[in-house]
């Protein structure tokens, strides 16, 4: 089945690329269609459908040749492999702006990650909750997170404190950072990090605005 | 000045390396220092002094042979080049989960990002506030857009209606897209299209942390 370690381990450029194939198939679903060709996903997306099948090779999925693949199991085969199915228990350090959002989002839940609490050293947001998630003071993390057992850390501290925090949440046990500061943190081998830098996306948004 | 207009037309990657750098010199300002060299950012962050140097050179500003670049004088010419100290309006398409959170996130309007208002088709959400930004029925965008006159669209509907809400948007004025939907859209020649796939980062993080 789709159990990633049975497969050769995939590059992350085709990692990023099967969530479009997902939620392009599942919109074909939605529409009634059954069965689709990579080169039919290709017109769609920009990627050529020789570059699709060798993506797809990384999944436990079988095209018809000259018919294409079934929607259904496509759909089931990518969902797994990218562990959407799953629950992910996943905590937020730095409830400011961005950090709150973030806890507000219900739609993260959808693809397999379940935020279970906030941490922030700011007085006023501890021990309140945002959304139903408990906010607690950063300094008893190691501590709850002994029975949390939270191994996904989004990082959302002000930059000066980026590097500091992200090695403690490590200490308490965060295999896996979700870095939103614009600061470029290091994580000792063995730690996954994603850098989702907005602030990146905005400025090359705004300055090819310009030219 | 630091006007992109003057320079050659900078090269994505290198463009979004610059707000790490501008990162990270403002935590050195914060910490009192006025000088560093492209070496000591280097050391810091996972680029090579030469190459930093180079993603430089397309911003005016110049270090002095073996002392370096004036904190104070980066900054400026950082922020002033990535568009950070100018306004930007722009408005969001999908008032959901993450299109609210990202309403709420006021975060980005010190990076120059102004959100004015929010459109959506769901009859619940239309002629409300959220965090004081109003929103509106999605087919009143291109009348009020004439006034509003955002340039940037952010994209927060579900897949399905990804593209056709993107066209629609270009209609109305937008000439920027923020995608944040998992759909790979397509825009005409001249539109900026900038893909923020939080679920692409999601697969990437569960995968490796299974492996």
């Amino acid at each position: 089945m789709a159990d990633p370690h049975h497969f050769a381990k995939i590059p992350e450029p085709a990692l990023r690329r099967l969530p479009w194939y997902l939620s392009y198939v599942k919109l074909l679903r939605s529409q009634g269609e059954t069965i689709v060709s990579s080169t039919r996903i290709a017109k769609k997306i920009d990627v050529s459908a020789s570059q699709i099948a060798k993506d797809l090779s990384y999944v436990d999925i079988h095209g018809k040749t000259r018919v294409g693949y079934d929607i259904d199991e496509l759909i089931h085969v990518l969902e797994t492999f990218l562990g959407f199915t799953q629950t992910h228990r996943a905590v937020v350090f730095g409830v400011g702006s961005l950090g709150a959002a973030l806890l507000s989002d219900s739609g993260l839940e959808q693809f397999g990650l379940k935020i279970i609490a906030g941490f922030d050293v700011k007085e006023s947001l501890v021990n309140k909750k945002i959304h139903s998630i408990p906010v607690f003071h950063s300094g008893e993390f190691i501590e709850r997170n002994r029975e949390m057992a939270a191994k996904i850390g989004i990082l959302t501290v002000p930059p000066g404190s980026a590097q500091e925090v992200s090695e403690y949440m490590i200490r308490g046990g965060i295999k896996g950072i979700w870095n939103f500061t614009p600061f470029r943190i290091r994580v000792p081998e063995g730690v996954v990090l994603q850098n989702t830098s907005l602030y990146a996306h905005l400025a090359v948004m705004f300055n090819r605005l310009l030219s």
